[in-house]
């Protein structure tokens, strides 16, 4: 009698534990975490369980604010595994009365990499001892690319990111990269100043030289050299980051994620009902070609994410947007608006001092 | 009083001489070639001369194939130079009744290569000996890229090509490259049938060896190797092509140049007026997205093109489709009309035995 009694009093609380931990889930992420709730909690004062809190938290932060926006829509979530070892949770939503397309991204993977393989990863391109020619490794991040219907709304992408590589002597080699970093199809000075604004807050916590050094870094990062023009007017970039410490570094990213929301949502908001012409769209389109050179011809990470076995391309290729327009000899006439971005992004300007 | 005669009439058949040239350049090309017409005539023995004079023609008499089918739009006809040696002509018709983008594009360079860059024209990535590191090469090419409106008329590609590149000792090593192939948006195996029948034909009365090589090398060289799908349901491509001789490899680059309108022509006349779904459209637009993915990963001519100094961008660009698009994780049904192409993409097949 009284075994039974202990073992049901136990069965219940394990039960009421798991509608606790589903509820959980289900009001903080998109989809389970891919190396499980109990597993994190576990691991809690691990850097890896905290990066993966944090970009399950982001990627959850931002779905929901573009949800908000857009009550139509709804965000299809896929929750994936990867073969060779980890998974990701990708959220899309797609075609849409204010976005076009909308991806936020999670994956967090592991195996072995050739030492070649590891050497690509680091922008600095550092060499790896291995063992047997092999190294493990974790990678994790979260990455977003939101592309909005109406032209006056800009194109914004994200992405944080962790990794760790174990050399042949056991030392672990970890690093962090990222940045956010925005793409209208016209200027808006109070927009631009707004969303460089909020990243240069997100930074100065930790350092005053971070932002002014992670801005150039984003504009010589996202160059579209055939075409002399950036991408965008920037944001934040940075990668291989592995000083002052990996908590410091983490304090660091965490400011940066958070701020994702802040330095873009309001932007939304403000032009989501803005009305547009179709010339004002036809230039979007092509502004979207170009977003497509940059992603297909420059980006280190789709290029990275296309040549890794095991990839999910569906997930890579998301950033491309839901159309696009190349028209041959397109040159917009002196003075107008069409002008005034791309002088802007042959000629990257200072936002905020 | 007889000196100012015959001045008179050395003058009077001069000038007779240019209006013939006049009217025989309007009559059998898009514009003056780059080399001149006095000049390829004074060396018309030379290959280099010949080549010029095919790829012209070819150039012309696609243009005028493809603007009578499509009598509403005309091509913009562009020559410009290259500052470093050399220049080409660009006609392209866009936005017209037929056809989306239909561009075809001559180019004759030349100047001095680097070492790197004259190994990287070679796709064997034969070494050049150079005198004080640079080698003079001359370059010329016809390249087309014509995307129709209609989702029935398949988009098609062609380039032929020529190089010549001078060693310290003297040696000039040449070559010819090229291909035509073919990108359906459904398949119809009638026009399938034909397109390569036409191409087999041509390289038949050279060599019955050199159709079911060059078939295997379009396929293969059309792979997109993160989707494992082949760009369309191919054709020929051949590249440093440099026997048995100069003379026999540029008769059958001329019989491939002459297949280029018959091969695709009949094609476009079949279907253009054929009735599409918007269902049909949005296909042919998600087609048009791997055609881009393509172009800009993958393809050797975009890639060197892109970052030889001095190209023309808008002319090597001119080959992606006026609009693309991309949808996250579309799948066609099993046994629709979009599986069946795909099929076909996957595993090549063959069409003529």
């Amino acid at each position: 009698g009284l075994a039974l009694g202990l073992w049901r009093r136990q069965a219940a609380l394990a039960a009421a534990r798991e509608d606790e931990e589903e509820k959980e889930l289900r009001q903080r992420f998109m989809a389970p975490p891919v190396s499980g709730l109990r597993e994190l909690r576990r691991r809690r004062r691990e850097l890896r369980s905290r990066m993966e809190l944090l970009i399950m938290e982001t990627q959850a932060e931002m779905c929901r604010a573009l949800a908000a926006l857009d009550p139509g829509a709804s965000f299809a979530v896929d929750s994936w595994e990867r073969k060779e070892g980890g998974g990701g949770i990708s959220c899309v939503l797609q075609d849409g009365e204010v976005f076009e397309k909308a991806g936020v991204n999670v994956s967090v993977v592991s195996g072995l990499l050739s030492e070649e393989a590891a050497r690509q990863m680091r922008s600095r391109g550092k060499s790896l001892k291995a063992k047997d020619g092999k190294l493990p490794f974790c990678a994790m991040g979260v990455s977003s690319v939101i592309h909005p219907k109406n032209p006056h709304v800009p194109t914004m992408h994200f992405n944080y990111r962790y990794f760790e590589i174990e050399e042949a002597d056991g030392t672990i080699q970890w690093w962090f990269g990222g940045g956010t970093d925005l793409t209208p199809t016209y200027l808006n000075e109070e927009d631009a100043v707004h969303f460089h604004k909020t990243l240069k807050e997100a930074c100065d916590k930790h350092d005053l030289k971070l932002y002014p050094k992670y801005k150039k870094w984003c504009d010589d990062y996202f160059y579209i050299k055939h075409r002399g023009e950036r991408r965008g007017i920037g944001g934040i970039f940075f990668d291989d980051l592995d000083s002052p410490s990996k908590e410091e570094v983490f304090q660091f990213v965490k400011s940066c994620a958070k701020a994702v929301v802040p330095c873009y949502i309001p932007i939304v908001k403000k032009h989501c009902h803005d009305s547009f012409t179709p010339e004002e769209k036809l230039w979007q389109q092509l502004r979207r070609g170009r977003y497509v050179e940059f992603n297909l011809l420059y980006d280190r990470g789709t290029k990275f994410g296309l040549l890794t076995p095991g990839s999910r391309i569906e997930s890579i290729l998301m950033s491309l947007p839901l159309t696009a327009r190349w028209e041959y000899m397109h040159n917009p006439p002196e003075s107008s608006k069409e002008a005034e971005i791309l002088e802007v992004l042959r000629n990257p300007k200072d936002w905020v001092h």
